[in-house]
C-alpha cells in the first residue's frame, strides 16, 4: 500500500478493521482504472522515496532558497522523467507528485497549449521540439497590472512595421505591464505575449505573440525588456515557489512570423487577414483546462479530507467518564456533520471530473466534424463546474482546518499551505462570479429558447421538462424515500429550473434585458450554481449506474452520493422550499436520513480516505499520518523550527534583557 | 485625517464627495466618542510614524528575524509608553496599533489577569508589580499536546510534598506536554500553568500554579525544565511573531504559595481546602475577554471591508464602451451582494461589542452583590458572540480577499496576513462549535423551564413571548415593510424560538436528554446560531434609538442595520421558510429590498470605510491606500521582494542552465 512508510504502528487499525467494503477496489473505483491505481501508486512511491522532493521544511525556506529548490526539483524531475524514459502519463504524474508549484507548470500546461492550439503548423514544427526538449522555458503572459478577467482590455500593443517585417511590442502604461504570470519573474525565457495588433493604423484586437525574454546565452533580460517577480504571496511555502512575473516592453522587436497565425495572420504588406480555421476550436483548450481544473479539485479536497478524517479519529476530547479515555471527535455527531458532506463531495468531484474528460473528448471529435452545435452548452457547463467545485474547495480546505482544532493552525499539519496553495483557483482561468454570470448568460438565454420549442441539450437537456417540473411536487413521505435517486434528481432538476425560470421572469420586467441582468446579478448567481449542482448530482447517480465492482464498493459509493445530494438540499433548503419544491416536512425528513447517512459512513470513514491512495509525502501532513502516530510526530516536527536552534533566542541580549533588568530607559534601542 | 500620509493625490476623491452624511460624526458613532476617536488616531498616528514599527517588509522576515523585530517592537512600545507616561488606555491603543502578535499580548492579556483573578491579595501583592514593571514575563501554561478544549482532561500533575512544603509539578506523558501558549516558547520567564492538583493521595482536579520557567540573569530554562518554540504556523508574518511553546516538568519543585490560592488553598499539612470566595468570580473574566474578541472581530472585518471597498472603487473590469474607460467593480451589483453585507456586519460587531462592554460591567456589579441569577444568561450570550462573530469574520476577510481580485492574493495586499493572524479567534479561548452547543445547552434548559412560569432574562425575554411567537405571521406585505424594525424583529424573534423548540421536542423523543442533545446537535447549532444573530440584529436596532448626532449618520447606520438583517433572513432563508416564520412572497421582498438598500450604500460607501479612520499603515495595504493610488503602489511594492535582489535568480547555474544547454544527463544534482 503505497501509504505505508514501514512504520509498524498503526493507531487507526481498529478504525480499518471496521470497512465495510473492500477498499483496494475502491481505489479502482477512486483511481479510475486498475492501470491508474498502479501508475499514481507507483509515481507517488517514486517520488516520495527521493530525497531531493522532500518538502518536510518547505515552509520555513525564505523566498530564495524556496525558489531554488523549486528550479532544483524540476531539474531533477526532468532528469529522472528523461533517465526513466517515462511516458507522458507517468510524467505528469510525476510532476503531481512532486507537488510543488514551479515553472514546468506553465510550460507544460500553457505556453505548449497555446503554440499548438494557436500556431500554424510551420510555428509548431519550429517551436514545440524546442519546448519538448527544453531548449527553451515558456510562459503565458496575458494578465496585465490593470487588466485580468476583460481580456478585451489588455493595452500592451503589437504594432506591425512594414519596413522591417516586425511587430514592435509595447507597454504603452504603467497598467499594462505583464502582471502575474508564472514563470515569468525569474525563469522563462521565452513567452506568449497577448497584445493588441496594430496594422495599417487599425486596432484588431487581442491576438498572441511568442516573444523571447531572456538571453539564450546567460539568461539576462534582452534590451527593452524589463522583467521581476511581484513579489510574497498567500501563505509559507505555498505558491511562493511560483516566480509570478512583471514585464515591461519597451518598443521590442520580433519577427513577424512570431505571431500566433493559425486563426488568423498578417501579410508581409501589412494586412490583416482570417484564415479558414474556425475560432471555435479555440474552445477545445478551454474545456481541457478546466477539466484538468475540477481533476485537481477534487485531489486538493480529499488530501485535505483525508487529513482530517485520520486525525478525527486519533483525536480525543470530552466524554470521559471518571477519567476514563475521552471520545475520538470523530464521533460527534456535529463534527461527522461537517467533515462527511465534504469527503461526499471529494468523490462526487472526483466523478464529475472523470465525466468531464469523456466530454473533453467529445468535444473535439465533435469540433473536428464541424459540429459547433453542444459546444456553447459543454462551455457553461464547463465554466459552472470550473467555478463551482473550486469555491466549494477552497472553503472545504479551511473547514478541514478547522476540524483539526489549534494544531491544524500549525504548518506541520499540512494544511495551511494546502489551503494557500490552492485558493488562486477561485481566480484563474476565469474569476468563479465572472464564470457563474455566463453560465447564467446561458441559462437565461435556453429559457427564453423553450417557448419557441427548442430542444436544450446535455446538462440543460432537464429544462425541456419544464411542464412537468414547474408545477411537480414531491412525492417524498418518509426519511427513507430520499434514497430514491428519481426523487432527489426530480427536486434539484425543478429547484434549478423555477430558479431559472423565476430569474428570466424579473429579467422580462426591466427596461432593458441588459439591466435586468445586472440588478438580477446576484439571484442569477444563485441560480447558476443550483444548475451546476444538479449537474455534478447527477453524475455522481450516473456513475452509481456502471458497473462497480468489489465487495460494499458501490454500497459506499451510494451512501456518499446521497449525503452529497441531501446535504446541498439542507445547506440550500430556501431555494426549494421557496420555489415549492419541498415542503417544510420533506426538507425536515432529508435532515433525519443525513443523519442516519452519518451513522452509516462512520465506521467505512477511514477507510474510504485510504481509499485515495495517497502517501505521507503527498499528504505532507503529521495529522494526516497513515499509521495515525501523531503526537510524536508534531513533537518532532516542532523542534525542526529555526527559533529553536538556539535556547537563548537572538534578540534576548538587545531586547528582553534590558527590558527585565529595568535598563530600557537608559538603552538605546 | 488619521489616513492621509501627506499625498497629494486622491483618486478616491470623487467616492469621497458623493457621501451623503457627516464622517466625522459617523467616525464618533464608530469609535463610541469624541475622546475615543481623539486617542484612537493620535494612537495610531505615533505608531505610524515611528521608523521601529514599520510592518511593510514583515512578510518577507525569516522566522528568527520576525521573532527578533517583535522583542524589538515589544521593548521599543514599552520605552515610549514609559516616557510618554501614558495611560492604560493610551499604552493599550499603542500596542494595538504596533499589530504584532507577540508576548505582551499573553502577559497583559492572560498571565496577570490570572493572578488578578486567582491569586490572594498576598499573591497579588508580590507578583503584580513585578509583572507590571516587566521585572518578569508570564505567559497562561493551560492547553496540552493531547489536551485542548476539555480542560478537565490536562494530564500535568502538580503534586503537594508535606516534607518540603512544596508542589512537584510533572509531564507525565508526552500528550501532557504544555503546547500553544504564546510567549511561552522563547520570551516568558513565569507561567500560571494548570495541573492536577494531587495532595494526601487525591486528585482535587486543575488548578493554576506560578512556576518559573527560566533564569532571571541569563534566561536559560531552569533545571527539569524543557522549553522550545512549537514551529511555524498559518501564513507569512502573522502569527510567526508570536512564540507559542512547548514545556514539559521533570519534577520541577515550586514552593506551596506558589499555587493560586483565592479560591481554595492546600495548608501546610497538606489539606484541600475551599474559601469562602465564591467561584462565579471567575466568570468575570470570562465575559471580559470574551467582550474584547467580539470588539477585535469588528476590528479586523472593518480592516478588510475597508481594503476591498477601497479597491473596488479603484479596480475597473468590462463594461467599456467602443474603447471607453471600463466600469469600477464597485458598481457591479454581484460585488455589492457580496461586500456591502460584510460592511454592514462591521457596523453590527462594532455596536455588539460596545453593548457587550457595558454587560461585562453589568456583570461585575452584579457578582460585586452576589446576584448570580443573570450569570448563565450572560455566560451563554457572551460564548455565542464570540463563536458567531469570529467565524463569520473569518471568512468574511477571505471573502474580501477574493473581492480584490488576484491582487488580494499578494502579501502587499494585506489580506492574507490579516487573514491568517485573525484566524486563531475560531479556536482558542473556546472552540466555536464546543462554544455554540453551551449556547444550545442553555437554550434548551431555558425553553424547558418556560412551561414552569420562568421568566428568562436579558437576551433571551423574547421567548417569555412564547405564546404569540409559535403563531404569529408575519404581516409584511411590500418591500418597503422589510424597512420596519418590529417587522425584522418578529421574524427573527420567531425563527430563533421555533428553531430551539422543534430542537426541544425532537430531543425529548430520544430515550434520553444526553442522547437526544448528541443526536441532534447538528441542529442545535443552527439553532444557537439564530439566537446568536436575533441578539446582533436587536443591539444594532437599539443602537439606532440612542442620540446619534451628525448630518445623515443615522440613516446610514439604519441603512446598514436593515441590510445585516435581510441579508442574513436571505442567507438562512431555509431557517424563516421551514418554521413558517414568512412565506416565499415576504422572502422575495426581502431580497428585493436588499437590492435597493445595497443603491443606498454605493454613493457613501468609501465614506463609510473612511469613518474607521484607520492609517495606512495599520491598514498595511496597497490596495487599501487612502489615496487609491494603488497601481504604482503594487508595482513598487514587487521590486522589495528579495528575489528581485539579482536579475539572474540563484539558483541558475546549478540548475536552470544546465537544463537548458541540454547537459542535464551529465550534471550531477
Amino acid at each position: 500500500m503505497a501509504a505505508v512508510d514501514g512504520g509498524e504502528v498503526d493507531h487507526l487499525a481498529g478504525e480499518r478493521a471496521t470497512a465495510q467494503f473492500d477498499v483496494d477496489a475502491m481505489k479502482v473505483a477512486w483511481a479510475g482504472s486498475r492501470h491508474a491505481v498502479e501508475v499514481n501508486d507507483r509515481m507517488a512511491r517514486l517520488v516520495a522515496s527521493d530525497p531531493v522532493f522532500r518538502k518536510d521544511t518547505r515552509t520555513m525556506l525564505s523566498r530564495k532558497e524556496l525558489f531554488k529548490d523549486t528550479l532544483k526539483k524540476a531539474a531533477h524531475a526532468w532528469k529522472r522523467i528523461v533517465e526513466l524514459r517515462l511516458t507522458e502519463e507517468e510524467a505528469n504524474l510525476l510532476r503531481l507528485y512532486v507537488d510543488q508549484p514551479g515553472y514546468v507548470d506553465l510550460h507544460w500546461g500553457m505556453f505548449v497549449p497555446a503554440i499548438k492550439g494557436q500556431g500554424t503548423e510551420e510555428q509548431q514544427k519550429k517551436w514545440v521540439p524546442m519546448a519538448y526538449k527544453f531548449q527553451i522555458i515558456g510562459c503565458y503572459a496575458q494578465t496585465e497590472l490593470g487588466h485580468g478577467s476583460n481580456v478585451q482590455g489588455l493595452e500592451t500593443t503589437a504594432t506591425f512595421d512594414p519596413n522591417t517585417d516586425e511587430f514592435v511590442v509595447h507597454s504603452p502604461t504603467l497598467t499594462s505591464s505583464k502582471w502575474w504570470p508564472g514563470g515569468l519573474g525569474k525563469a522563462s525565457t521565452h513567452a506568449v505575449v497577448y497584445a493588441r495588433l496594430i496594422t495599417q493604423g487599425k486596432d484588431y484586437g487581442i491576438h498572441g505573440f511568442i516573444v523571447q525574454l531572456r538571453s539564450l546565452d546567460d539568461h539576462s533580460p534582452l534590451p527593452g525588456i524589463t522583467l521581476g517577480d511581484i513579489g510574497g504571496k498567500f501563505g509559507s511555502g505555498a505558491y511562493n515557489s511560483m516566480d509570478n512575473g512583471v514585464l515591461r516592453f519597451d518598443h521590442v522587436r520580433i519577427p513577424r512570423d512570431q505571431m500566433l497565425m493559425r486563426l488568423s495572420q498578417v501579410t508581409r504588406e501589412g494586412k490583416y487577414v482570417h484564415s479558414d480555421v474556425p475560432k471555435q476550436l479555440l474552445y477545445g483548450t478551454m474545456v481541457y483546462v478546466r477539466q484538468t481544473i475540477v481533476a485537481d479539485a477534487s485531489k486538493a479536497l480529499s488530501r485535505a479530507v483525508c487529513i482530517a478524517v485520520r486525525y478525527s479519529a486519533i483525536r480525543k476530547q470530552f466524554g470521559s467518564q471518571a477519567g476514563g479515555p475521552e471520545t475520538q471527535v470523530l464521533n460527534y455527531k456535529t463534527q461527522q456533520s461537517r467533515l462527511f458532506p465534504l469527503l461526499a463531495s471529494a468523490y462526487a468531484y472526483r466523478f464529475v471530473g472523470e465525466w468531464l474528460k469523456w466530454l473533453y473528448t467529445d468535444v473535439m471529435q465533435k469540433l473536428e466534424a464541424k459540429d459547433y452545435s453542444t459546444l456553447p452548452e459543454a462551455h457553461a457547463c464547463t465554466a459552472g463546474l470550473k467555478s463551482v467545485t473550486t469555491s466549494a474547495t477552497a472553503d472545504a480546505i479551511e473547514e478541514c482546518r478547522k476540524l483539526c482544532g489549534g494544531h491544524g493552525y500549525l504548518n506541520s499539519s499540512g494544511l495551511p499551505e494546502l489551503f494557500a496553495v490552492y485558493v488562486p483557483a477561485c481566480t484563474y482561468e476565469g474569476d468563479n462570479v465572472v464564470l457563474l454570470l455566463q453560465v447564467a448568460r446561458f441559462l437565461m438565454k435556453t429559457v427564453s429558447q423553450l417557448a419557441s420549442g427548442k430542444q436544450p441539450v446535455g446538462t440543460t437537456a432537464y429544462m425541456g421538462n419544464i411542464q412537468y417540473l414547474m408545477q411537480c411536487k414531491s412525492a417524498v413521505n418518509t426519511a427513507g424515500d430520499w434514497l430514491n435517486p428519481a426523487a432527489i434528481k426530480e427536486v434539484f432538476e425543478a429547484r434549478a429550473l423555477r430558479m431559472a425560470v423565476n430569474c428570466a421572469q424579473n429579467i422580462s420586467k426591466a427596461p432593458s434585458q441588459e439591466e435586468g441582468f445586472s440588478e438580477l446579478s446576484p439571484d442569477l448567481l444563485e441560480s447558476a450554481v443550483a444548475h451546476v449542482q444538479l449537474i455534478i448530482v447527477t453524475k455522481f447517480f450516473e456513475k452509481l449506474q456502471q458497473d462497480i465492482i468489489g465487495h460494499g464498493v458501490k454500497e459506499q459509493l451510494q451512501n456518499l452520493c446521497n449525503i452529497y445530494a441531501l446535504f446541498l438540499l439542507h445547506k440550500h433548503l430556501g431555494d426549494f422550499l421557496s420555489t415549492g419544491c419541498i415542503t417544510p416536512k420533506q426538507g425536515a425528513l432529508a435532515n433525519e436520513q443525513l443523519g442516519r447517512l452519518y451513522a452509516q459512513v462512520r465506521p467505512n470513514a477511514v477507510a474510504l480516505v485510504d481509499a485515495f491512495d495517497y502517501t505521507d509525502h503527498y499528504l505532507s501532513s503529521v495529522l494526516g499520518r497513515y499509521d495515525g502516530d501523531v503526537y510524536p510526530a508534531l513533537y518532532a516536527e516542532a523542534w525542526k523550527d529555526p527559533l529553536n536552534e538556539t535556547v537563548i533566542p537572538d534578540g534576548y541580549q538587545e531586547h528582553l534583557r534590558p527590558l527585565l533588568k529595568q535598563q530600557l530607559k537608559f538603552s538605546r534601542l
